[in-house]
């Protein structure tokens, strides 16, 4: 088995810091985007999409998604589970997941696409949209920063796969630009004691 | 246990076809987004973000994002089961649905928020971003057609829970204006197919 990533894109390292928590030792294919590498006709048959990452298993069956391939990481190796441990924890580690990816994800990652020079290849951009987005993602830091108020972990006192999509993605905000507001003291604290652990460095 | 929807917009519909595979009845609890009824302090109670579905459990445990209350249904009423039945089938799965949200229903809900004059008092339109979206939800359709070449379901010959939110989107990119391309006669042929189910009424 291997995974195919790009190193500095901001969704390989989730599911580098997944399997680092889960102590999985999978090795790396590297694809460079810049040079094109994902748009070959041989990345298209490992996913036709041209995204990174994607994990192919030793039977040649791929698996793309972030999510996805750590959702067969949670099956295959269970122990410690990042998905939750009951059916309420498991309903609030996805609702988190989702909440963190389209409440702040997808817009610093609008943010970064449609405003940063460096992307300019890469996307046909309307630096309006990348900025209303800004202002989304900030707002949902504030909004983030309230709901973390006595919580060690995003979901109660559980550290899960929400942390490890929580902590790549503010990762990636302050690389593209948008720092947490210093007002935010609840997710200083929070980011600060999930980049402690051993895995923030995979 | 209750769920609060709105009836006509696309995601609660996720919730109750996904509930109608699995035979399971829960009441529910209409909220007029028209009338602002998902903004009121009562509401927000229920869902800070002010979004439907949400479903509360009899304890007042709140649980909110479609896929979050699915997954709950699916470990408390685990037959028939709609996430997959194996790790790689369930990895599909997940892979699907986020192809699908991504790929499509956020490309249709642009287009939708950002040209649709119904949406002007929603939305802070930006309707060149709207028009851009179009193209790529298109694009997809194309994609996710080539996909289906052979297969009954999104996930092989099994009908899950991609083929709940893909029936979904597909439902919500015609309300919006983006048929399925008459070329497409593999998504046409499934689109069929999912349609023709009971659940596809709820």
């Amino acid at each position: 088995m291997k995974i195919y990533e790009t190193k500095l894109a901001p969704n390989p390292r989730r599911v580098r810091v997944f399997l680092a928590e889960k102590g999985i030792e999978v090795p790396f294919v590297e694809v460079d985007m810049m040079k094109g590498e994902h748009k070959t006709p041989d990345y298209k048959k490992v996913n036709p999409l041209s995204q990174v990452p994607t994990l192919e298993l030793d039977d040649g069956t791929c698996i793309s998604e972030t999510l996805a391939i750590c959702r067969y990481f949670e099956e295959t190796n269970p122990e410690p589970p990042l998905f939750g441990r009951t059916p309420v924890e498991k309903a609030h580690v996805e609702m988190w997941q989702r909440r963190i990816e389209f409440g702040l994800m997808m817009p610093v990652a609008f943010f970064f696409r449609h405003t940063n020079k460096m992307m300019a290849q890469l996307e046909q951009q309307n630096p309006e949209w990348g900025n209303q987005n800004k202002d989304r993602a900030i707002r949902f830091m504030k909004f983030f920063d309230r709901a973390l108020e006595g919580h060690d972990f995003v979901v109660d006192d559980y550290y899960s796969a929400a942390d490890v999509i929580a902590m790549t993605t503010v990762d990636f905000a302050a690389f593209a630009g948008l720092a947490v507001p210093d007002e935010c003291k609840n997710l200083k604290a929070w980011h600060a004691r999930v980049s402690a652990r051993p895995s923030a460095k995979a």
